[in-house]
């Protein structure tokens, strides 16, 4: 590389997320680049030229371990699409400028499908305007919900807390007994797609039974039938622990969690107030059967765990940082860069670019034969394809009892 | 010992109790017992005539070691408060007959307070009667409000996990920028003691700001002071962290999470609903300052996590076990092992025992000055005394991506 690089991140944070900048950061570094500028907050902060050197922070192949180690965006995120060209054309005009400036030769944007569709208007508008910068994309969400690739950078690490979570929950619920029985239901992150709800099969194994129901956001929820199964599994153990997505809606496309608005929650302030799924459910359940319920959601706590990510997610969202420059390097541009598998036991993958024309907006849901017929939980083929990306630890570099990180003045 | 010994498990469970269990089943069998029985649900499950012979579980030393990082009661545990002696004898004459026939020499049991009660009463009995089993308490509760042991077996890790998710909830917090702010309240437990709720400010170090604030439910909640420090917090930063415990109350003595009890929230099935802590203060400050808000209950994780152990905590734990069966080995009745601390840094400790009729119902709370002058933060004298517990670290047994527990038919 002759000029420079630039690297923004976008939408939710994970735990993998700051991998993939390392990884952006150490090829355009091998490849001669002669600055890596972070954005912050994305293309949002670039629009008020907030960025930074990434050279002040990376100091030395510790800090590097330190920044794949650290969770949720080290720069800062936003969530901002970009409008249509012909909308706001001196919007474009304006991040150009700000490019020339900086002499940027490779823009790298890691993040999930709408920071893709950034990827492709800025790179439709470098052909159209004859702009030499490079844009290519580096997929990154726990929704694992991108099209093309097999699989996000991120997603490991969320299944892989998720598993031993709900693993740990199972056991903590069997402590107690109850004269009518315990009901725990676990909440987890996915709105539409339901590949970290499917993820809590992996507390499954030769110690744990496992949730006895998972509900994903792809199928219909019935409630009546959800109420027999409950009542069915009361009949026969103490303890029941269902898994569901927060994003669960009836058939006519109503939200679970907006079921509690029926009641017109209001609190003191006159804001209606939304209980969550399920927070709804543990309701539901209490009234139905008299027993004792728990809610409990996995909440931002899924996407930041740093102290429990996968090594094979941590590894390959460094590869795909570094696949993106040398992608640029190479002259590409409008491209995001994909995972692809070559074979599930032993794992291989690596990586390709595609047009992210091809990419953009599409959502990947988990397939309906990957979900037994009742609809309650993962069929053996979601669990082969999910294993392979928990695999493996990151030791976290423990500094007084607690993971360090890699500093930046929040 | 030329008898045999039984094990019980009461209380809330942790993720150091059955180190504990792992101690007194390794200890009793160096000592020769014949055989150790497991309560199953403490002694509500021995009046039942509920309990397993631990060897036929723990098989060879790789069973102790998984046994050591199993979370949750492994016996499964009760919550069960004997009455007085002179209000029902013929429990106490039936429990002691279950003790002759399976022959007991010693009788321990892993809990906190009430356990401790159930040690006093069954050795008063046990005094009164001529009976030869020796009964001694084992200390557990990740609470740590036990009076006279400087700390409890639990505690430490729980403290690790809070001040290692406090710290990831922190990273999260401060990637999306929100126009007026954004308030993250997390809720953790310890309704009583803020020995958890402090050890949040273990997030804290040259690479964290640690949470904003921090409340204790020692110190009186005042409402008003708190919407004045949000308010100053938010003039200054775009994401704000507040650490509360469950148990805030009121200079009135009236449970914050009983504040949002006034807008009768009640449910499809005429429940009235109690959101929590930080749901509640989550919502007020929404209303106050129309920021972005968050709610986190850290929950049954926190008890749970065997996955992010301290090592001090485990290894504490196991001896604490060992002690109680070479006590009631070498004759001691009626007794608790404590742990006394001899030194911050380096950190040294050991066991002793003390007569349990001193210890029962006598609830430990963070001392005053302990906490800084504006109640909103714990002073370094705080983490001095808990940042030894929560060093080193007691790496899962991994199989398949996730961390493998002794099994139990559940």
């Amino acid at each position: 590389m002759k000029r420079n690089v630039i690297v923004g991140q976008s939408g939710g944070p994970t735990a993998a997320i700051n991998s993939s900048l390392a990884g952006v950061y150490r090829t355009a570094k091998d490849r001669n680049a002669k600055k890596v500028y972070g954005m912050l907050h994305g293309i949002q902060g670039l629009l008020e030229e907030r960025y930074i050197d990434l050279a002040d922070y990376i100091t030395n192949d510790l800090d590097v371990e330190l920044l794949k180690r650290t969770p949720a965006a080290f720069l800062g995120s936003c969530r901002y699409k970009l409008p249509e060209i012909h909308e706001n054309k001196e919007l474009y005009e304006k991040i150009f400028t700000i490019l020339d400036k900086l002499d940027i030769e490779a823009f790298v944007y890691i993040g999930g499908n709408d920071s893709m569709d950034t990827i492709k208007k800025l790179s439709d508008y470098a052909i159209v305007t004859g702009h030499t910068t490079r844009f290519i994309g580096c997929p990154k969400t726990i929704d694992n919900d991108l099209a093309l690739t097999d699989h996000t950078p991120g997603f490991g690490s969320a299944a892989k807390y998720i598993g031993t979570s709900v693993k740990e929950i199972i056991r903590d619920s069997f402590c107690l007994e109850y004269e009518k029985g315990l009901v725990t239901i676990v909440e987890i992150m996915g709105r539409n797609a339901g590949w970290l709800t499917g993820a809590a099969a992996l507390a499954k194994g030769e110690d744990c039974p496992g949730p006895d129901l998972i509900y994903l956001p792809e199928i219909a929820f019935d409630l009546d039938k959800f109420s027999t199964k409950i009542g069915e599994l009361l009949e026969k153990k103490s303890s029941v622990v269902v898994a569901v997505s927060e994003g669960i809606c009836l058939a006519d496309g109503k939200y679970v969690c907006e079921l509690g608005e029926s009641i017109d929650f209001v609190d003191a302030f006159g804001h209606k107030q939304l209980s969550g799924t399920a927070s709804f459910l543990a309701s539901y359940v209490a009234g139905e059967y008299g027993c004792k319920t728990r809610a409990i959601e996995l909440s931002s706590l899924q996407r930041a765990a740093s102290h429990c990510a996968s090594r094979v997610d941590i590894l390959e969202a460094y590869q795909v940082g570094g696949a993106a420059v040398k992608a640029a390097d190479e002259g590409d541009s409008g491209k995001m860069v994909i995972i692809t598998r070559f074979s599930d036991d032993p794992y291989q993958s690596g990586t390709k670019v595609k047009d992210v024309h091809k990419i953009a907006n599409d959502e990947k849901l988990v397939p309906r034969e990957w979900v037994t017929k009742c609809g309650t939980n993962v069929t053996s083929k979601f669990l082969t394809y999910v294993r392979p990306l928990i695999q493996g630890d990151v030791s976290p570099i423990m500094v007084d009892g607690i993971p360090r990180h890699l500093f930046r003045d929040l």
